[in-house]
């Protein structure tokens, strides 16, 4: 079984008309495995629905311990893609790989609801990647996955890239 | 890198407006990988654009070849879902343990351009898959992964599962 | 009020992913209308659910009554295009400008599921001519209405031309 | 032939990937009359591209002097919908009946990139009611069309209604 922890981020992002403004409601995780006709074993905790901009170190407490007291070993966390790699390392200092638990961070750079979407490619990936990796922190992007500490966000290009 | 060989399959079928019917054009895999945003280093080969029901034994032998003959160790192909696991088959009479070779197969319940495709969420999964698995012949749907010889595609339900 | 009559072709049309054929299931009308964010008053009737190269004169027949005997005096239907001018035709002969009433008919190119249709567009347009045209029957596609025999649909275009 | 002219509105906004906002790059018009299949003749102009709540009373000093010059006798105004009326009382100042010229505003409630948007709907109607209404302005929105002192935007529910 694996554990998908729900954060928010761009994902989960919706356009609310009556405001023009973007805005979370609920979570599209649910939906976007049964668009992709998924048989994983997977169980959804949709346990923050924020910006990763507006993400408080309590915020990454919460998910840490979310990811430490989980019964799976094999963890997928939905993100915002802006602090990505600060939640990764912040996870990465529980020591997963002691804990013989393979966590696996991913996010979108368009909200699933906008239809064009790079969300579903990535959790296709990141489902994929969580099922076979070695116990560690990852994060899976643009189809490639990255230890959590050899990797970077470029923020002019939107792509995660080795360092 | 990564070889992409197409083969057509539901993944790329399209609605000819003219005729009420189905039929294929060009293969939506460069479009798929910029949807994604992938930066997985690949290069595609549009080697058939059909029905896998339609598959004889000289386009599997053309499949085959393709996959011997690649220089890239890791090879995703895309295939109809009716006759995948034939091809799979096939693919591993060659031995490709052996060559040191993964090769992933995937392919789609409903076609990319109708919208609501598992399209997206497979080929991130199969992409996936194909960079961390040990030399071998694979089946990947439905954000799993099979060895070729331990899964069927269940007529009445759509999915693979394994046997 | 405004009837709506649904009847089917490509308008309604869905992609059945066990066999990888075009089938009807149930009107998506509702859905478009909720999409459209229409506040017309509108009442949707679900006649037929057919392509329209099936339609037999008795479907043509249920057809004529159905709208005969609507209270409404301003009527869409929805139909698929290959037939389309057949059916207007027989709706003309029941003279709807002597009873007063004003019928539209449209359908699509593409089916409404399939993402990329033309039916919103063109049930949009079905809608806003049918409120303000003289009584009559008329055929409203592309983006243009053409009385019921002042039109034909250019098979080898897929569009409908004046003649 | 139908003169549209562009203003820009939720019609036309884009979701920026790299900053998380929403912006304006290119009109969609052309792409939306293409997927509505329209045989319409019309000629675009995209005269602004902006949110209708920074519209300044130069901008649709603008939009006025488009219409009054504009060859074409029948006009659609693409516009954001927030101040929509406001342009559509700015127009009505210059007095179209006397001038022959029907106008007709349209918008959306959901930006047309995003997928589920009302904007193809609205499109359909709007340029069905500019080819049947006597000279006038209007507002073209939920399906239905207003004189233009007849509507206002309900704020609290996004849709137009009557006064």
């Amino acid at each position: 079984m694996i554990r998908i922890v729900v954060t928010g981020g761009t994902f989960d992002k919706e356009y609310n008309e009556l405001t023009g403004t973007l805005f979370f409601k609920e979570t599209h995780l649910p939906e976007m495995l049964r668009l992709g006709r998924s048989r994983v074993d997977v169980s959804i905790r949709a346990l923050l629905m924020i910006d990763s901009l507006e993400m408080t170190d309590s915020d990454r407490t919460l998910i840490v311990d979310q990811c430490r007291e989980a019964a799976a070993s094999r963890i997928v966390v939905t993100h915002g893609t802006d602090t990505m790699v600060d939640t990764a390392r912040a996870l990465a200092r529980e020591r997963p790989p002691a804990m013989g638990k393979t966590i696996v961070l991913t996010g979108a750079m368009v909200p699933y609801a906008f239809g064009s979407s790079d969300g579903l490619f990535n959790l296709g990936s990141a489902l994929s990647f969580v099922q076979v990796l070695t116990p560690g922190v990852y994060i899976a992007m643009n189809g490639r996955c990255f230890q959590w500490d050899r990797v970077r966000k470029n923020r002019e290009t939107g792509v995660f890239e080795p360092v």
